[in-house]
């Protein structure tokens, strides 16, 4: 499906569900570039929706570890089938909802990324407490409750090296006989890493 | 129903028919800019759509004259009501299909505003005979077929001062229980002016 | 030297000082249709800087008033200067830092911007005493901590009809020999009414 | 220097000369994406600046080959310091000027990146003859004019499976004590692929 060794898998490669948020391609880069992940990396993977981020992580991280933390089960199902189609094999799914469930993982991740849940704030602070030294944290927003929510919690956690990027992107679109410049949601990239104690 | 003297009006406000394409306030705004109308201006109007501009244009400039010219008939009249419902007296709605019409109109124009129509570049050619020395032409373009042929009619037609501006709103909007951040499609607003010969 | 009846004027026809911000021509647009001015509005514009936004609403609203709220002496002289180029009468420079200087002031306000300040919450505050019902407050922020305490602010004063906008603008620039594409930085406006007791 | 295997190395990782374009961090990783590389690419990368673009794909793609086009001698040595500063060993610089020196290269590619030069349109045309059919194809445009030629020659050339994206992305940046948005110029960029003949 995907013979390439860069990221940016085509988003309509993605299985998709209605209703069911898909983090874009070219939002998907950012995510994938701040996470800045090693070989064995171990991602936590926190409202991995469509799966976008596993698969990725996943094909460029072959003897890394994901866990994709979903709490619909109906959305688990779309994300092993995402992995099936791309060849994924090193993607646990985790049906639960965060920061609950988060306890009973038993991978110390190194890398987490947030891409949803209801409150990024318990999420954030749970999730801290299991991210090793110098590892490394990304979430997404797309409101700016949620803006102020991760920047709260980064500031109380002392996150450093913070790294707050909005991307907004036009692509290229057929609408009718002519191709327009279409704009997609603006999504705020905000990442950060642990202090070594 | 706009009891202000700056433009702008809330898109929300104007009445809308499905597929006829509507400005945005934001675009509008810059269009509006790039006229630069004095208080007796002569605007004429190619592809009027949903109205938003002569209604806009009417409303700063009362003592001025806009020409909306429009093909479809059912268009023409949805730009009437929305004229009618902003109490705007000074537009005069063209049913005809530029260029082939612009010969009829007995206005010569010293603002042109092109918001669409089939061949831009007829448009431009046709409308720069009439349009008056220091007189202003405004075009929109949201596909770059449409940005080559304005460029290339610019440049031809020695359209001076030229300005090309690309806009990118991102709006704070409702979308269930939360607020995000909503892209509106980019469009580039292009100006220019006639030599004074 | 700006004859016309729309806003928008050219950014370099502003005198400048360096260090001091001028707020560009785009962003004005916004702010401007934010404000939704009246003929005979009272305009408090705090940290008005280079003094673009009392010179565009004193050429709009000739019959109207502008306060202009800036501490520093030298920017004091330089919003005069631009509003004397401009033939604008109606701009009364306060000399005074916000919101201390706020008491003093005789003019009761039904439009506020803010477009600068030591602190964004003590002035919203301090400002929203003074004004009027059903009037209206314009701010920009162009950092996140400003987003963050004016949100705050307008939740906790209760400011209804809230608008909230990210600008970000393309323009078409010389650069050597040719002509690029120079993104602007972008800024939220966000404005807002006040309840009608 | 970089340990991570996803791309994306910070922009001030790089040595850089005054004068020298640097494709930005987040373009790059448009760039590599839209690049598809495969873990035995032959990469011609034309115009290569700082050489940021050879440095990351010899990084993700030890076992490929990057022949770095530029035509500036200074740049030349440039490159090599930025190669050897990431420990990059599969990179050949070769100091001549696109389109003409191509045919001395012995390496046919199946990956061509166009980020800089005298002639896009020329460069395109000479560098498609060398291109392996089902290889790829990727342009960065910051004018407008870029944009037309590459349109042009994509047409001309019967590129396929066109796509089109523009970014503009915004980053937190510190100015004085406070974290303002700045904005980075929009660029255009625009990949396809050669037929399979």
């Amino acid at each position: 499906m995907w013979p390439y060794i860069t990221p940016g898998i085509a988003d309509d490669l993605f299985e998709r569900l209605p209703g069911i948020p898909m983090t874009q391609r070219e939002i998907r880069l950012l995510i994938l570039s701040h996470l800045r992940l090693t070989p064995t990396s171990v991602l936590w993977d926190v409202g991995a929706g469509t799966g976008t981020i596993p698969v990725e992580v996943g094909l460029i991280c072959p003897q890394g570890k994901i866990l994709a933390i979903e709490r619909d089960e109906e959305v688990v199902g779309l994300i092993r089938r995402n992995c099936d189609r791309f060849g994924v094999k090193n993607v646990q799914i985790i049906e639960g909802s965060a920061p609950e469930c988060l306890g009973e993982i038993k991978s110390v991740p190194d890398r987490v990324c947030i891409e949803g849940g209801r409150s990024v704030k318990a999420i954030l602070q749970a999730v801290w407490q299991y991210l090793q030294p110098n590892g490394r944290v990304v979430t997404t927003a797309a409101s700016l409750e949620t803006l102020y929510q991760i920047s709260e919690s980064f500031s109380s956690l002392q996150v450093r090296n913070i790294e707050v990027v909005q991307a907004s992107v036009n692509r290229l679109q057929k609408r009718g006989n002519s191709q327009v410049l279409v704009g997609c949601d603006p999504v705020f990239v905000m990442s950060g890493e642990k202090m070594d104690d």
